[in-house]
């Protein structure tokens, strides 16, 4: 049984929460929020210990892990006192909104060797997984292209986006890792286009853009494209596409159920897509809690690491680069 | 919290102890079955205590409901036992093999006035369930016409067919009441051809058929289609379509996810279906447990009553006695 | 070249003249209808003489064969006629809506041994006609269960339907056939269901009915459904289903193209279907009449015999006395 | 009648000689190649003359417009000719493989004012054409994004490749010409990547890539990816997606009909796609040809002008820009 003690009782703390209490291997052991509470309240319905500080978490023996939801800017903090307290450790992502304090970090935890998991949720998708391992296969020989569609159904509210850290290291950075996890060697040059289209006036304000595209070349020179808008107003649209020389796999968007309409003015009306990654990840969330404390439990390496999380970045930090410049920039 | 006793721990008792367990207003109360060590194991995994006896839970003042997950043969006897003991019950489909029979429990339960559920659990199939929503709501006009299609992946073993009670009792019987379900009156004719095609050779031993289907009327003129095979290769075919004055549904098959697979042979090959009931309906079990545990708390009547229990079982009857006959025969 | 008269120059006719004068291998000979304006005006538009009677074209040693598309209660006697004066035959359908006829037809024209073949067009629609071919490639393995949709768009005028012989005998005739193609053995016995629902008051006048549902078995115990509606809102519904020990092939509804629309209250909408038969089995009329062509200059057998047109219509009246009895009557 | 000459009888010409002698209101004047049995055959198909040099059908008062479909280093000089004769001009893309060579032609002909149309077929593709007058209708409100997919299903002859011109002037230049038609405004920026992965010894030899990925943006910012490889097992792909802050239109690729297989390996395999542009672009020249039909008798611009094919040509010499600098090329 891995003890989890969690830090950060918002939206998504509670929903790891959830999947801990679920999880036959797992204990929510203790449960920690800046704003008491919150942690209160999700303690009561857990009927777990609450923690009136992260030292509360850090110390106590009997915890083997800790689950990081808090608000990004305390991320790499968490992560370095988790780390000297030997905890092992799920953290959310992105670690932090600098690249040198993600490198920073790197040094100070390395001496620790606890495992580190970067919450890309997205590798844990059955469809997306799935459509890797049938390319790991050969169903698809060699891959040549992989086209990346991710939209969320509606912007975030000016406060988020101002805090965001922008949108390339706030959402794109998702899909640059699932890029690299589809890829399977490192993108080498990176190339954005981004414009305010869906809300220019917020935009503006917050000094941000809604719209990106961008592409980029591996090594071997495997293309890679992905298209980003912070609003499908048909719903969050999640697809990958992975295009080889001896075929195509596509992982396309999915609805709870298969209900076609037909009517005087239409044939084959579908059902809207699942809302938003709440939904559309749900089962991710779960199978990426169950990678986490497998490997806790087995004490191996987790399958997302924390140089996952700083080479993401560091690729939306090229891609940030290649705005300014509007040339395609090295990386790696 | 509604307490339940669970009486049968096989496959299907298994389902439905791991599902009240995980239910927020249900506790597993007591479990047994005449093969003891069955219960003894289940009883372990969910930490909960095991009855001897059917009395032992029949007879426990804190139990309020029964779930009944034996053999067939035994549903009518602990159906009325558990009526005379006070409890409410939710009782696999279906309630006995004997339209005869199940008049008379329905004799000896009435002054009991217990809430009793059938085990149909498509109607809360949420694919479905939307359809007849959308139906309801008027989306598709007058209903004129239902057509549903059920294939199992595989044949029963033989030992399994020979005490099914016949493939209309068995199998079609979930289709009649989801017939009745989506035709919102009762068919007042049946008509069946059938046929040994899938295993000739089994049915003669067993003195089965394996292929069906039947054609039903109801007294406003509403036509209706269900056909059957025990065995398709491509995997559990569960459809229904609603066809109307201003409109079609059609509630189709489910894949666990969209990944379409393209190579030199052929372009879009979609994942398998999901195999069975159990993963087809793993919902809907849960959806009707929610909707028997609501009922009980709520003291209202349940969805799916022993009466539609009975109104199924007669359609089949008339099905074996259409087949008999070669004659369309009346019913209601 | 196979040169060709054209017997009746309505909606039908005409289509059949534009392929014809498109065809390699045929020629457009000359045209009669007993309306002389629209033999004028179809004459014009192909540059081809009229014929001011039915003998002008019978006489013409030039004529290989002769295209019957005028109304049906003149298909019979004309067939006669054409049949003595040595000509090919390619005749609209039904041959007649009495069975009586038809056979009387079958012994008048024996002796003249002239290719006949009856316009039953779906059966070179290149869809069905893929998935029978599949079928018999092996792909599924031995055919157990046929389902045919067949639906039309809108219900005809009132004057069409009081001369059209009854729904059956118009409508599902084609279904007959098809099934009768697809089950490759004859079916021995058929059982109808039917009502009024589209139009109750234009069935009461007419005497007819608007709704279908057929069962049918085969001497092997293969089972068939047909379900029929005069009026689809959302389009032409035109599906076939074949079902067997192996897989399943489904010959599905067509758009002219593959366009769909996501917007704020959906997700995928599709391109509505080809609205009707002209639309949908428009290459199956090339291929009909290539088909013919090639079995006239071959001098083989048409692909669509005769005794095809007689074996529908003989299913037809085996419906008319089900839907009369209640009973499954007994055909072949 | 537009009497139109036609200039190169080979795939492409025979082509357009076929819809010209079905088109009503066009007539097949004469033909011509420097192979002369080429033009020799396509004469004898379709009982027109043949003429022995170009200036036998420039000369001709009684041609209307030529058709030019002769190899891509004639175009612009027989442009040339074909305007001092007056004659409106139908020319397959390119225009030339010199950007520079275009500006001058196109010098050249200003004065003569004849209606000059360049074969950009997509443009007439009535899938792609509906999402594009959706779109106008306002369906997906302001456009944000455009997706274009397009890849061929197998390699060209070693031989075509070297005198191709490069991939982007002969197979990205389609999808140029088709992003600009989407777009509704000119692109400003282009940036592009591009890999030999599919035969990089084909590509090492002829000095060309076969994979590519376009990012374009647009003076109002919107947004445009493009990707193309020489070759897709699974058959021609070709699908164009627009995005917009009211939703989203996919134009898809075409099967001949819808035809599902299932068996025991898979649920859902559809038919192989349309196989080369030949077929699933086969409607679209027929539409390109009546379209330029129209704009002669009508003496109106036809839809696609000369400025057109000039315009995708400089969009590709950007690309090729792009890949020798690794920056985005300002154009327009």
């Amino acid at each position: 049984m891995v003890r989890i003690g969690l830090l950060g009782c918002g939206r998504i703390g509670r929903l790891h929460a959830l999947n801990i209490a679920r999880h036959a291997g797992a204990e929510l052991a203790r449960v920690f929020d800046v704003h008491q509470p919150a942690a209160d309240e999700l303690a009561a319905s857990h009927a777990c210990p609450v923690a009136r500080s992260v030292a509360e978490i850090l110390d106590d023996k009997a915890i083997d892990a800790v689950l990081i939801a808090t608000s990004t800017d305390t991320h790499a903090d968490l992560i370095e006192a988790a780390a000297k307290a030997g905890k092992a450790i799920l953290c959310e992502k992105p670690i932090d909104l600098s690249l040198a304090r993600v490198r920073q970090c790197a040094a100070t935890i390395a001496p620790y060797k606890v495992p580190v998991q970067i919450g890309f949720n997205r590798r844990f998708d059955a469809s997306h997984r799935a459509a890797r391992e049938a390319m790991i296969r050969g169903e698809i020989g060699d891959l040549h292209q992989v086209i990346i569609t991710s939209r969320d159904p509606e912007m975030a509210p000016k406060s988020y986006l101002a805090s965001s850290g922008g949108m390339l290291r706030d959402m794109t950075i998702h899909d640059f890792d699932l890029a690299r996890f589809m890829l399977g060697e490192e993108p080498t040059e990176v190339f954005a286009q981004a414009s305010a289209l869906v809300n220019p006036a917020v935009c503006a304000e917050v000094g941000d853009i809604d719209s990106v595209m961008i592409l980029m070349k591996t090594g071997s020179g495997k293309l890679c494209h992905i298209n980003n808008s912070r609003q499908a107003v048909y719903g969050y649209d999640q697809r990958v596409e992975l295009f080889g020389s001896a075929g195509m796999l596509i992982s396309d968007n999915q609805r709870p159920y298969d209900l076609k309409h037909f009517d005087a003015d239409q044939a084959g009306r579908s059902e809207p897509y699942q809302f938003f990654f709440l939904e559309r990840y749900a089962r991710a969330f779960v199978a990426e809690l169950d990678s986490f404390v497998q490997a806790v439990a087995g004490k191996t390496r987790p399958e997302v690491g924390f140089e996952d999380g700083e080479k993401a970045l560091a690729l939306a930090e090229a891609a940030y680069e290649s705005l300014a410049t509007g040339k395609a920039v090295a990386v790696g």
